[in-house]
């Protein structure tokens, strides 16, 4: 070992001892006969002392080693006149007697500091030096943690960690896959797995009762922002129980990692229906660190000329509490935040509440104040606080851009505090989606989520309205969790395939594979998946998903650091009996 | 839930409580009025009694059910009077008063038993009603376990567990890359990685000092018996270590894991090094749960006028302990084993030790009997022993055809005990082997490996003396194991591409991306990668690691349950931009 001690440890307690530390040069600074250096590993930050009137040759060579070189010092701790009180290792340093330089290196080409001055690009290309800054070095650590911790949890409840494979069948629904060329079967594919959906319930039919891994999944997608084409899943499926249950093992997982990663105590989570959170949040993952819910007011605001709201299906309002203070150009720069395509509302109403009650609008000439007031109580609004209103002649289409506003008008004000958390269940989806252009149902979920069992009759009288077991587990308006129980009754299983519009050559085509095996004695499960990256950045209170993965693709699906991926050699092409098909 | 209790738990302790199982029929028989059906789940098997004279309408229900059906059951739990004491629960049954019929099966292609009759192909096939059988399912309970047990060391060690990428780039080295086009990046395609070894030393650069990680692996071989396309691996990876610390710390794992998987206390493991393996065992993973030790005879046998041995390079013998009672035909096959192509001996000589004494040879016209003394004397026979000797005009090849023959002979003693471990490092791996044919050295390793520092002088004189500072993990006379302290020092790394016959541009062109790496500040480091599915096989007393996968390949890479690799529509390949280019 080339070290007695890391560079996080050494206190008070040691002073005397005679140590061996190695790590690499934070910084190096001379000061009046003296070389002082921040030797720097995983662990911590050790202060290292050289001085010329002990060992002039020593202090000289100390003097010459750059940043990030790596050393091995021998020496005394020795407690520091000159304590910093930042670091656990601040009132000692080492009186170093010998010096061996392990490894030199050129100069980095950004500083490693957690405020560097290496731009995005420059860094990723840099990865592995960019994963000497403590900040990001941190993230790998907690999600070594959350995963390590995760297991801990569900080893103790009796689910067994099982492999499936990567390299799977290609299935036509879904998203793309990402294919494999199989060299032996030429002219054949295999594909990387979307998800282990289809292995874990075969598990399920083969007695596995508690299953979980934790595993890679790839999806083939235009990247946006906070995507990647790998990503990681919490993969978990049960046997023998109902939404309850596992709704109650996965709340009892998220307690234990809040407990044991952040030492917080979660209360029991609240759960909302579907229904309810399209009705007050416009979203089914709300975000609940803040209230500001939607107030409908078709009642309260139609019918009084304003043609806008006379017109429109519906009208909804948020109240931003103390925000009466807003200048008209902010409230502008919401219009707009509106009204920009990706959001697409046609305008934006306002109220301000003043401090003696009155009711200030955009739209006053239509409204007495009298009916004014009626809005303010129907907001529960106060002194000093805006409303907020946009309508529309879609109500899905005007919540959903309510959501979009209610989460700006959060982030202006700071409501949205990384370090707080506000977890809830949405539960009682719909089954199925209605496809006007298709005009056929659609799975919400997957073909294979259960619908509650007091609204099968539904199935046949009103299928849109037949609700299912399924639940989202929702942090911070992060969907970090879902799931569902899964059909076993392969009658039900018919009457889906029927309702979705198969045929039952086409089910047996792409499902034939699991409805096989449910032939042979399927019992009830259900189950759930997080996504990992997800769940870490929430953690590590991260904008981004990437920089809680080691070594992360950009927005082009490139990692700029390997340089992949890249072309092959003809002779790869030829062996795997394939050719390029360029387009021009 | 469907259930209070598993089908392995319960015990007199519960009798009388009124209880709910669920689970699958594993049979079912009527005697006199009663129907008793075994209930299984992962945790067991309980017996339940429907009783005509109670119930008779429930007790003609339970009689209808079939194999495999799924149950729920609720009863009390009565003491036996006819008790089992094969199983945990043997002492109790479950009077049955509700019977729910969870799902119906069609009979199973083949019996859910320990000793099925099914076929392999069949069971492939419905690999999903293989997992059923206890024998199957408990490999992956140990497998879980293992892996689990790893993970716990290994945190506990202050490791980290950092997923690499499962997307990379295409190495020409090695084995065969399986590949992924890029839809996004038309042409272009990535690799799925053979190993993560260049992702675990850039994470060594960056100062994550203790890394692992439980990993799939891909190569795309031609199959043979015991390789899978895709297969796990425990990696790992230290940071400022020599040798010793990587064989302590590892070998702390081994013993972790037969403790509290197996309850075995192992041992420290003794050391051997590479040469001793070969000249005593003809192997570098020499199986050392019994002896039989090669014995070079050259002094002894050469020069007596028997032109085999006469003109022979190199003369080996075993003594295979009390084995004398060979028959003639039992020998005849043991010389048909060695001159099986695939080991490629010309002949083998035997020598009985006989009662009195005497030794009695298939050579004795060429050797006197004081000789034939001298012989036994060297290979420490006794009475009864029986003397195989082989020669060629290759040490080393005959060292393996003696090896081969070494362990047939073992297996036919009933010496190879699959509950028997016997563990040992090989040390002092030879750096570089020679090439006849290409007339250059190559990397025993690989290319990163580092030489024994008291060897480097070697390289400038003899290289192909110069030992490694690698290390593998046997156990049985399996490669559990292996790894290398690397090279951390750029200039020894250019020397070792120079000795490789790399031009500076084809070592940056393969290893560009990792030697950039070390030009800023690479510590010394040195890791080791076990497979996992050997270990675990190994642990389950497995003669293939197919049994403790879950889903498995055959031997031509194909899934015959999920009919995977399959062809892609067209539409598929279009996207990515490539056409199949099959050769006739």
């Amino acid at each position: 070992m080339y070290r007695t001690n890391n560079c996080g440890e050494l206190n008070l307690s040691n002073v005397g001892q005679e140590v061996t530390l190695a790590g690499w040069v934070q910084k190096a600074r001379k000061m009046g006969g003296m070389v002082f250096i921040d030797l720097r590993d995983r662990f911590g930050i050790t202060q290292l002392v050289f001085e010329e009137d002990t060992n002039a040759e020593l202090c000289e060579k100390a003097s010459k080693v750059g940043r990030e070189y790596v050393l091995q010092v021998k020496g005394i701790v020795n407690e520091r006149t000159n304590k910093n009180k930042n670091i656990p290792t601040g009132d000692i340093e080492i009186i170093v007697s010998e010096l061996n330089i392990l490894n030199a290196s050129e100069v980095p080409p950004f500083t490693i500091e957690d405020e560097t001055d290496g731009g995005d690009d420059l860094r990723m290309k840099y990865r592995y030096l960019d994963l000497r800054r403590a900040k990001v070095r941190k993230n790998l650590e907690l999600r070594h943690q959350m995963a390590f911790e995760t297991r801990r949890y569900l080893n103790d409840n009796g689910f067994l960690e099982i492999e499936t494979p990567v390299l799977i069948g290609s299935t036509p629904e879904g998203a793309r896959d990402f294919v494999v060329p199989s060299r032996m079967n030429p002219g054949e594919f295999y594909a990387l797995p979307q998800s282990p959906q289809t292995f874990k319930q075969l598990l399920m039919v083969s007695g596995m009762d508690r299953y979980f891994q934790i595993v890679k999944c790839f999806r083939d997608e235009d990247l946006r922002a906070d995507r990647q084409p790998e990503f990681t899943q919490i993969d978990c499926e049960m046997s023998f129980v109902e939404q309850e249950d596992v709704i109650q093992m996965f709340e009892g997982l998220s307690k234990h990692l809040f407990k044991t990663i952040k030492g917080i105590d979660l209360a029991d989570m609240p759960r909302m229906t579907w229904h309810d959170a399209m009705k007050y949040y416009g979203s089914d993952k709300p975000d609940t660190r803040f209230d500001m819910k939607f107030v409908e007011l078709m009642d309260v605001l139609k019918g009084c000329g304003f043609s806008v709201f006379d017109s429109a299906e519906y009208i909804g309002g948020i109240c931003a509490k103390g925000a009466a203070t807003y200048t008209r150009k902010q409230i502008d720069a919401l219009t707009d935040f509106v009204k920009r395509p990706q959001i697409g509302a046609k305008g934006m109403v306002y109220a301000r509440i003043e401090a003696d009650g009155n009711v200030k609008s955009s739209v006053d000439k239509f409204y007495t104040q009298e009916k004014l007031q009626e809005l303010k109580s129907a907001m529960n609004a106060e002194p000093g606080d805006l409303i907020l209103i946009l309508s529309g002649d879609n109500a899905n289409k005007t919540r959903k851009q309510l959501c979009e506003l209610r989460l700006e008008v959060a982030r202006q004000l700071g409501l949205m505090k990384t370090n707080e958390y506000s977890c809830l269940w949405v539960v009682d989806f719909p089954l199925l989606e209605w496809d006007d252009e298709t005009q056929r149902f659609y799975a919400m979920h997957h073909p294979f989520t259960a619908p509650k069992p007091e609204d099968i009759p539904l199935l046949d009288t009103d299928p849109g309205k037949v609700r299912a077991n399924a639940y989202d587990m929702v942090i911070n308006g992060v969907e970090v969790g879902g799931g569902s129980i899964r059909i076993h009754d392969s009658k039900l299983q018919q009457k889906m395939f029927e309702i979705l519009g198969f045929t039952p050559e086409k089910a047996n085509e792409q499902f034939g594979f699991l409805m096989n095996a449910f032939k042979y004695g399927a019992p009830p499960h259900g189950g759930l998946a997080y996504g990992l990256d997800r769940y870490v950045s929430l953690f590590a209170e991260l904008d981004s998903i990437r920089d809680c993965i080691a070594f992360p693709k950009n927005n082009a699906g490139r990692d700029v650091m390997m340089g992949s991926p890249s072309r092959l050699d003809q002779a790869q092409l030829d062996e795997l009996q394939i050719k390029l098909d360029l387009k021009e």
